[in-house]
């Protein structure tokens, strides 16, 4: 049978190989041969300690890190203090029958739940209330069976502990700082359901920004759905519906850009004048100003998704069937008319800035989102990094801005331009800019700038009255 | 002579200077003074270490880092218990002059050679015989000098230390551990060949995503080279090589880069249903496929460097002399024979749609791409990083697929279409693409999802008896 | 009054919680409640650390992380014997009057001024010198209240500890690394200057490439400016001031992105024949040799914003009013005078080799950048990094350059082309290049390769004799 032959990695003697194992120092335990226990094994046989696995099946459990031995679980317990516990959380049961092997050890939780919220109780507090007697820490399970395997330097290095008893938590540090990684502890073991949330959030930051996202294209779209396609077809019944594809998008994506783009400098600048209006830095924000501020970075690279969208369908248009058809018959048209027309400079004044302004607002754009790439920042000093995402910033909306109002031109004030009273899409979206700016405008005047900054150096308007101490 | 005046690091009284050196603390030496050896010992002397230096030429080895002290091998070696040899394997040698000063001391052996396979024992097996009295440890060849210098913020923080003593490999990590680094013990000095490899690796998990790209490649340019030009020339006398610049690249770039990404999932999508069949999920995958999976990330990457390469080519048409000819010509037949084309809406409909798609499955490819960069993979939770790369790199396969069947058209039953009786490259490039979505949607049902979601988690279809086992 | 309620965290009985801090273990002062010292005590509280507040206003002073106390500065400093000191230099005054209770106590400084040069002497030794009895350590400045707070993974790990006191620097780096921190000692306290000045400093690496990128872009401006705008203005009286916008900026761009590109490789070409002229590695390269090495990476990187740039402005030209409007004409032209041109095989081959070799460079360069962010480039061994940095980057030059030297085809001798005997701006930015690309191809030569080989593995033409060694 192929059993017996396969497990290479399990002595013949398995106390024996227990006896060598004492000799020089306890061996650390991982109880289940899982992908978890084995890239946890292995990178603890590689950080140089000694691994005792304990399983169910010791003889039949498939390949394991090199140099680690396996046993039952009751027998693997009693060669460590510290057992890393790496079975899913139904499984739990078991190891009731092993309370008086387990009394008094260090088991470490490393389990995650397949979903949020699938239990009442967090997967270490369960295993703590089935294992009274032993010292239950919650730790390593936010980082993947991968990244324990590969080791730190590519992965996150950070590794969060809870637990009851200090010690436990300081023995279970210990082993993560051997193995490269940094320890935060995260206090009792009540914290471990946030533990066990965390790795389970998809993209907790980025939902308000691409709910806002999601909102504005869903409006654009439907608003100059109304403007050109119905419009055209029940004042002319024409059917241009072929225009949603490319025409249309390449509306909403820059409408939406620029305006995100604007409500990522727009908390910044009310944070500014609230300040100002209260004279000090030290109340705290509404929360509302709170969140907004905390989700600027996910705002902008949403904006430059669209903003990136935009110039791939613009650049697309004169390879579009419609765009060379409608060319091929202006110059027919001329021809058999007899036409001329003379080459207007005015037009291509106003053409050629509106595509080199909004070309370098773009490289501007790109700029700003590798910045804000993490190992990009990291590199940054706190100053280069507020120098780019605040100076290079603003001058990027003021560009974008401007590109959108040298494409409009002089057709704000055109009659024609107001389709069933309607202003176009892009009017709409230069209000919030607009305002962003002059604001901005506004606290670069020289006076409020110093009264801005004097604040954020902790000046106060009014000083309260340092008699009311309580203390000496 | 210059030479007496440069060396400012050198005292005039060394042994009064090497006094003062044991007064605090017992310095490390560095024999050599190249640019390892430079850039270590400036680290060490950062970290607060005293260093001193080994050289042939004490008093003309220029520049070295301030603070450092600088003497013969002999003198420096009585010095330190510790000793980085920065020096080239042929120049070892000299050291057997030195066996009694080495004797018992702790080796460290930091050098690399410039190719694979030059000389048939390890460097650090090589020391440690010329010195069996010594402690040879392997360390430090996997950082570059420069890396060392800038200090682990800049570089790789990975230390991998082997060698056969582990008190000598203990004392070797506790100083990289002090410089900020981690170390990662790989064993004895037998591992020593495999650290001295490591450094001249070439992008070895890129051999065969390269080899996949180059061979596609080449395949499917001499099949469209044959398709197009060459029939173009037999059938019709008409010579159209210049379309291989552009028109022939824009051809092969595409479809190669859409069966790299296809080829990108297959392994995932093969993966789950050896998985079903077998019924476990314990099971060693087959080599090859545990080999192809470790090279999707580059099949992909390459995959989007093909992508983007389409794209730029692709917005390049309207630039191109043959394309304005062509359209110019076009105009001027029409007016010469007075024909009249009227607009074809499905035809703008269907290239309209076929761009769109085309522009959101290269904007999410990118996206798949950022997301890929190391930094940013780390700042994701397992749980997102596998949502991005796994369900929105199936969507934009998806949309990439759909790109290229809206090409097609109706263009898949034109006889005409299948010139020498061959099919265009597009049709053969949706061939891996098209099963790779018809299997994933088949592991999409709900009956097959919930049979993998189970085997994922641990159950296994046939359990094994438990009696079997030997242990208690 | 709502200032009684608000301080949660003040114990209604100081002093009794005092007495239980100091139960367990002393606790980190933390002088100041601005954003710095609550963002700090957070952190240490999340070590594990017990943190006490000094303050002003102990019970005004707003919200403070949970689990810490606060209390008067006197009183506060009694409790521990290490004092984080986050107060603004200009309110350093005050401490002069518990030069008792700081007595023999660490003071870390970790203030930043807000300006360069602002004072003549660094904060640190400034606090040094009001008290003299304390042990002033700087430390902790370069990292942003921010990234303190998020933790290391998501900022740079790196502290730099400068102090007079080495046990005093212990401690310090002590909590430091609990709080998994990378520590680098700087020596003594007279580095605090330069520790002050680094998180102010702006862009310092970019400085002298931004100078070349704008001296270049200015000088080519005008003298484009001069020899299209102003020429057809003089010599034919056209005004076509308005191709300023984009053709004068698609000109400007990709000259002074290929002059860059071949500056960046220039000095290492140099280097290798300055080592080939001296024979050896171990001296030293001139200042501005040096100083040009290290600004490869920035001048690539700003060629390679100008080569996108140029790319984008390229693929805009179709869509131009100006271009379109050329075209129309060129056709109704072409009818009216009944003319026919025959197609150009030879004018498609070279515009397509030119369009072809452009992007080919242009996706060669941008894989270059996207090497040379810090996480990828990490990820890369040293040999790795050189292949693509070296090898991929003189073919990207290769690229670059023969794509100008297609596009000027046989313009070169034409007398035409030197309007007012200037050459066009493209002439003039290939002469580095090529100049580069000879160099480099000289260095190719077997002969001449193997001795720039020999001497970099340390060989030198002159061995100095050994005799002059005064040691030993």
């Amino acid at each position: 049978m192929s059993k017996e032959v396969k497990p290479v990695s399990v002595p013949m003697h398995p106390l024996g190989g227990g006896a060598e194992v004492t000799s020089e120092q306890e061996p650390l335990c991982v109880f289940g041969t899982g992908d978890l226990g084995r890239s946890l094994g292995q990178r603890l046989l590689q950080t140089g300690y000694k691994v005792v696995y304990g399983s169910r099946r010791p003889l039949g459990c498939g390949p394991l890190p090199h140099g680690a031995q396996v046993m039952s679980y009751a027998d693997a317990a009693q060669w460590a203090s510290v057992i890393f516990v790496c079975i899913h959380r139904e499984h739990y049961g078991f190891m009731e029958k092993l309370t008086s092997q387990l009394k008094g050890k260090v088991l470490v939780d490393v389990s995650n739940n397949p979903e949020l919220n699938l239990y009442p109780e967090a997967n270490a507090a369960y295993l703590q209330r089935l294992l009274p007697g032993s010292r239950v820490v919650k730790a390593f399970n936010t980082l993947s069976a991968w990244s324990l395997q590969s080791g730190p330097s590519d992965a996150c290095r950070q590794v969060y502990v809870c637990g009851n008893s200090t010690e436990a938590k300081q023995t279970v540090g210990d082993v993560a700082t051997k193995m490269g990684l940094t320890v935060l502890d995260r206090g009792s073991l009540s914290a471990a359901q946030e533990l066990e949330d965390f790795p389970l959030q998809l993209f907790p930051e980025w939902r308000l920004p691409l709910q806002i996202a999601v909102g504005l294209t869903a409006f654009f779209f439907f608003y100059l759905l109304t403007r050109d396609v119905i419009y055209a077809y029940v004042d002319q019944g024409k059917d241009i519906s072929f225009r949603i594809m490319v025409s249309l998008a390449n509306k909403v994506f820059p409408i939406v850009s620029l305006i995100m783009l604007s409500l990522c400098y727009l908390p910044g600048v009310l944070a500014a004048f609230l300040q100002l209006y209260r004279g000090t830095k030290y109340r705290r924000f509404p929360d509302w100003l709170d969140r907004w501020m905390l989700c600027r970075k996910q705002l902008g690279l949403l904006a430059l998704a669209f903003a990136f969208l935009h110039v791939l369908y613009t650049l697309l248009i004169p390879i579009r069937y419609y765009v060379r058809f409608k060319g091929w018959e202006y110059v027919i048209k001329q021809i058999k008319e007899n036409q001329t027309t003379t080459f207007d400079t005015t037009v291509a004044w106003r053409t050629d800035s509106y595509y080199s302004v909004g070309i370098l607002g773009f490289g501007l754009y790109v700029l700003l989102g590798i910045t804000s790439l993490p190992s990009v920042s990291n590199a940054l000093s706190w100053r280069e990094f507020s120098y780019v995402q605040s100076k290079l910033g603003h001058v990027t909306l003021f560009l974008c801005t401007l590109h959108t109002f040298l494409f409009g031109w002089d057709k704000f004030l055109r009659p024609s331009t107001y389709k069933w009273y309607t202003p176009p899409g892009y009017m709409l979206s230069l209000v919030v800019p607009s305002v962003v700016l002059a604001l901005k405008l506004l606290l670069l005047l020289p006076c409020v700038d110093r009264s801005v900054t004097r604040i954020r150096r902790g000046w106060e308007r009014t000083e309260p009255d340092e008699e009311k101490t309580l203390l000496t």
